[in-house]
């Protein structure tokens, strides 16, 4: 079997008894996925997804860093050039390869996910390898061309109840309108992520001005009608049914400019003339003038700090963005939402939601925050840290100050789409493992942890996310 | 039952009776509180507490931090505002309103130590909640109108042996001399914290230093009149039974300027008309001049260093100090203590204890200096790390680099004088439950661990306090 | 019993139950020390040790550094002195010292250690305490007199299958050519560690550097020449059976000047005119001429920053270097390592093995960076992370991202020969205790983690340092 009905519960019979009960509470509750990476297009075109390397290998960059660590070749893998040069076209030499390297996963979250999928969806009962990898990829392959593997079969196969994409201002939410037209039921949402636009340094971010305020019809060259491109924008991501806005900045530092400083650094950044630390000041001013948005229009903020995006060069020079190379850097929080906080860390409307990839700051720095700041709230453990032990620290790490009550459930933050169901999995059965290890040493009733159970599985993303 | 006689030991049976055993030996060991910060005056007037709300909720920042960080406002709870603009007043209000918000402190510290104190004082065997709030009331309120409940009888009765108070050097210690006038037999002594006439951005800095002259008959506006003042204000303070002094500055830095420097920085920060620079490395010459008068008179030195003080702006202007809005911050020892070091961390005599705020820096730094330096000891996990996962993680994190014998056991650092025996057994179940580990995988031997346990619990807190 | 077979297992009986069959395929593999410091004299000369504190006091700073962090007087263990004056002699009474406080190392892998090695060389069956001190010191010289405590002797009872020394490029390697021409059959090889040629602040730079010119016929005056001098002296070690190069820098910074930038900078180090920042650079420079030089004949590169070494100024001046007052520091490497990486990360041909004082950077730096470029891999749990804590947060931190295979096994770094089996027995224990929890909770199959034991214990070392 591949995967065991105890997987991650606690060893001991007694806590392990606890896990089974709170999880048996829990196991069937509907997806609630406030913030993800799946594509549009799936739920608005319905297409079959076209084979086991293109579903499972090339678009997973936790897959393929792997391999690529270990000397295989993104070429190897069919991930594409820049340039165009060739890569390898062979989906079955390139599960071959994938298969022959799965020990590499041993101890890793992909490898629970992948378990998990192959599992539950295709019903392999014997772990990938080098030896199973055809019939692994024929039956998934066979499995694929089915109704049932279409988008919107597993879209309510997985329970979805709502789930998120991520959209640039720049996206007109073609899929999106094409998805509210067809009639189908399926909550499909966007979330309004306006990095391309707010951040100087982005690929294109003086053409991505220009754009933005020909959609918008402001005049995007000024600060005022730059600030009212987005008012006007957040409100046409809310018609299709946007509640967030996610910010992916390389620090967490936020600024409170006066208005003619604010004027006068938007000019700067615009012309294209600035320095690093013009940028970063852009940065963090945006990240408090879409605070104060938020107040206004009610849209939960999140904050996605600290990742070094694109460490590898050759590689980015090669085969572009989202290439595995992103590497978290030391984050620091305290100094660094203060002038955020200071406006609006007391009001009561907004929610604003940090997530970290630098754990030290948990019980140093954001659970301390999250248990004083009304406006402010904890993300779930993620990225690397979207993983049994990860998730296990980030609870060890914040409870105990910030409670469980300024965390908002999980997210789970994927392209992956058949691996949805495997990660909130993942995420229900840690959170029973911790609650029944409080519940066993006598620290929390039992009947207690069946709520938090149900609270961190489902209620508070839903509530958290206003869903 | 609200509390279970195995709580916070292992879950495994084997290891749960070790840490049984182990707790059996030291559970009615006398409480030895060498660091905290009851109210004097209880002792000395040994008046009833006024109410549930008074006693529990308005003083506890632990408490009113979580219910504000979930929307509960301040003046709803009491809490008292500088401008004394109106706040609620009814203390069975107040109390209602934290039973119906009990379920935020699930996982908490602040559970454990309510638990324990409901159950052993007051005898409840029920969960506190919106349902039984007024019976909660009305029964605490009761008790604490009988004598058993006056500050001197629960003194007894939590079996303290020694509790220090914090007094500025400003104070005149008129609450310990009643209580030595009184005859009484508790053993409640003073600590000396000169923080207001050492730090320079202390509030009333310049005041407190004409009023340190006065009290001190020194000319405390010269460099050498100022170090009198410290000296005769210390022995002052040892004559109310002080053995140590406490130190909470913004960060670890010492340093050790010529007579010359440091002369002339006092005048420039007792000028007024100093830099933020000035102040810290005003504040860094401060705790090396303390180091060099404990070595002359004998007194412990603590450094608590590392929180940013009333992080939020609207609340410290509203409400003052101490509002649950101090937030921990990355903190440096290896080079900050280097001066100090440099100059005493060879001198058998001296005794400096060091907490800190950011865990990262147990493993790395402070561990290492302390299982190097003879003059250097490792305070216990403090403030938002005084909690079951906090210590157990202090330990493990220092135990393999440090050993037992650079620690300095237990300080309770409270206000909440209802807690303290609750503090002092969560201490002593955790540590008896990491030596249970240590015992069951064959790590340490079970007679070993009893002794250590005894020296957790009681005996290296006398000694490195010389109480 | 001293030790107990299952020492370090998992309390719980299931995992502990998986724990001791993965430890009994693992257990009796042969040693492989791919990173240490035995002095090479020993296996050359293969003379017996002299006396029990010579042999286990008076070298071991784990040891010194913790009886001094408890008021014990270096020179009171025997500890000799820079200017000669005078200190303990007494081999037994340096003994009954370290007895008499043996208490003091409990919880500390020091501990274990010696436990191991007193029980499984020694055969006591007695904790060492101040009343057996002299049955110990007795049966132990007597036991050192004997043919099976020589060196050689002791090499083969351990079955070390190899082990590398630590050389400076100066050193004319006239053990391992005695070795070698001896006839006998330990493999004992050498590694080049250049730092007294590399670290422009390393004592006696500018002497070593002609001296360094002499040695290898170049003219180590100009850039190329001193280049030269590596590459020859390189292949010197090479022919000694070197492997390995190894580097003790402060920080992980490294740096890719131009020709031009490089020769100047060299110029000026050598000139014995630079600042703090040249020096820092310099080092960073030659990182990355070493990563150059290793891509060219093979050898695996290690980096071991961040320790700020000799802290304790008057320890430094009254005893010198390594006398345990060595302090890590905060390191980073996400920055520090991109120039090096730019140029040879994506190397399939270079080795580059980190390691690390910093516990926090696993999770959020190596990981992810060991797990993405293919020259880059994590070394075992370092210092004052050698220990069963240490090892255990190291495969916690570092699994979920960078899996086992990024890894490199164990080193032992140790110049405390008798410890040796007890470290890598402490190793497999905590490794197999850290699979067997994974197979217990399901994340694992047991065939597979019998698979990892074995590459951990073995083959990743053997591999990874090409032995």
């Amino acid at each position: 079997m591949l995967i065991h009905p105890d997987r991650l519960f606690p060893v001991d019979a007694s806590a392990r008894d606890v896990a089974r009960r709170l999880y048996a509470g829990i196991r069937n509750l509907p997806i609630v996925s406030p913030h993800g990476h799946t594509d549009p297009r799936w739920y608005a075109e319905n297409e079959p997804f076209p084979d086991p390397a293109a579903l499972f290998v090339v678009p997973d960059h936790y897959i393929f860093r792997m391999l690529y660590s270990q000397g295989v070749r993104l070429e190897d893998l069919g991930i594409p050039t820049r340039d165009g040069s060739p890569v390898e076209r062979d989906p079955r030499a390139i599960w071959r390869r994938f298969a022959a390297h799965y020990h590499l996963f041993r101890g890793t979250p992909t490898r629970a996910w992948l378990d998990h999928t192959f599992s539950t969806l295709f019903g392999f009962t014997e772990r990938l390898s080098a030896a199973n990898a055809d019939d692994y990829y024929d039956r998934i392959d066979a499995a694929l061309r089915t109704p049932e593997f279409r988008p919107r079969a597993l879209f309510e196969r997985f329970r979805i109840e709502a789930i998120a994409t991520t959209e640039s201002p720049l996206d007109p939410l073609m899929h999106h309108e094409t998805i509210r037209r067809s009639g189908w039921g399926g909550r499909v949402i966007t979330a309004y992520r306006p990095d391309p636009v707010v951040d100087p340094d982005f690929e294109g971010f003086r053409d991505n001005l220009i754009r933005f305020g020909e959609i918008t019809g402001c005049d995007a060259t000024t600060w005022s009608g730059y600030l009212e491109a987005h008012r006007k924008r957040r409100a046409f991501f809310r018609d299709y049914g946007a509640t967030s806005t996610d910010h992916g900045h390389p620090t967490a530092r936020t600024a409170d400019l006066s208005r003619g400083e604010a004027e006068a650094l938007f000019r700067k950044v615009a012309s294209g003339d600035f320095s690093a630390e013009d940028a970063e000041t852009f940065r963090a001013q945006m990240l408090t003038e879409m605070a104060a948005m938020s107040v206004g229009d009610g849209m939960v903020m999140q904050i996605h700090p600290g990742s070094f995006r694109n460490h590898n060069r050759a590689i980015f020079n090669r085969f572009g963005r989202d290439m595995g190379a992103d590497i978290p850097t030391r984050t620091d929080y305290v100094q660094a939402l203060k002038p955020l906080l200071d406006r609006f860390g007391n009001e009561p409307g907004l929610t604003l939601i940090v997530f970290t990839l630098d754990e030290t700051s948990y019980s140093r720095e954001l659970a301390p925050l999250a248990g004083h700041y009304p406006a402010l709230k904890l993300g779930p453990a993620w990225w690397f840290f979207d993983a049994p032990e990860g998730m296990r620290r980030f609870r060890e790490l914040t409870t105990e100050t910030a409670g469980f009550y300024n965390t908002v459930g999980f997210n789970d933050d994927t392209r992956a789409y058949l691996s949805i169901p495997a990660r909130h999995d993942v995420a229900r059965r840690v959170d029973c493992a911790f609650l029944a290890n409080l519940v066993t040493t006598h620290r929390l009733d039992e009947d207690e942890a069946h709520e938090v159970a149900y609270d961190l599985a489902y209620r508070l993303a839903k509530e958290a996310y206003k869903l």
